[in-house]
């Protein structure tokens, strides 16, 4: 994990986050996971493949993902660990504009996360994840509906 | 013109000029100009309008250009007088990773622009601003050559 990132890197990436960058979680049906559900947080990044040395730049300032080439050749840069996401989160956090609303509900969802005890706990957790549909203006709005 | 931008909002525009913006120069046809070209600089962001307040916060903090709203509902911010792009150009020139060539080759146009001399001078002059269709990855291709 890089430690000495600046505070102008620090609002570079909140900038590059507010034009290019995705904050959601996705709720993945898992049998195997208590309440039929895992949930998977991500920061992403995207950039064409012909700009990649300096895409690379960008991802070796941050260091707390991974990159993945997408089959349309598109690159992504991808924050997914959850401890990634709360360090690079509170980097931005000052400096962030457009993407205000998104941090801060990553940040909501990433603490009700660690205090669920039932069934209505993770229902409430999951109203807050479709939240991100919403602030993300996907068409699709699928809502998640816990079936017991 | 906003003079008192710190560090941390010059290098938030220059991520967010990477992230979402368009640095280009375009040639207009135009026979009132000695060379029958108008050569028009521009630097762009674009919005989903759904994001206007935080967007006009951008805007507010560059204070350089102006809000137009397209057909299709996408708000773009444009900064296109000459000093206000070399001012914009000065903020972000340490900051800026992605379209770092991009902001040289505008620099570039924008002093070759000062010193033409006679029509080759101003093909030289065309033929750097053709340069920004490479960089941008358009997909038209299309040339300009100077009809005398």
């Amino acid at each position: 994990m890089s430690k000495n990132i600046s505070s102008t890197q620090k609002s570079y990436l909140a900038g590059f986050l507010d034009g290019d960058g995705s904050i959601y979680v996705r709720l993945k049906p898992n049998k195997s996971y208590k309440y039929g559900f895992q949930i998977a947080p991500y920061i992403v990044f995207f950039q064409s493949n012909k700009e990649r040395l300096k895409f690379q730049k960008i991802c070796d300032l941050i260091q707390l993902g991974y990159v993945r080439k997408r089959k349309d050749g598109i690159l992504e840069y991808i924050i997914s660990r959850q401890k990634a996401i709360i360090e690079f989160l509170c980097w931005i956090k000052p400096y962030v504009i457009i993407k205000k609303q998104q941090v801060a509900l990553m940040e909501e969802i990433l603490k009700k996360k660690e205090t669920i005890n039932d069934s209505k706990d993770f229902s409430e957790l999951m109203q807050l994840i479709d939240k991100f549909r919403e602030l993300n203006y996907s068409k699709k709005r699928k809502r998640h509906i816990l079936t017991p």
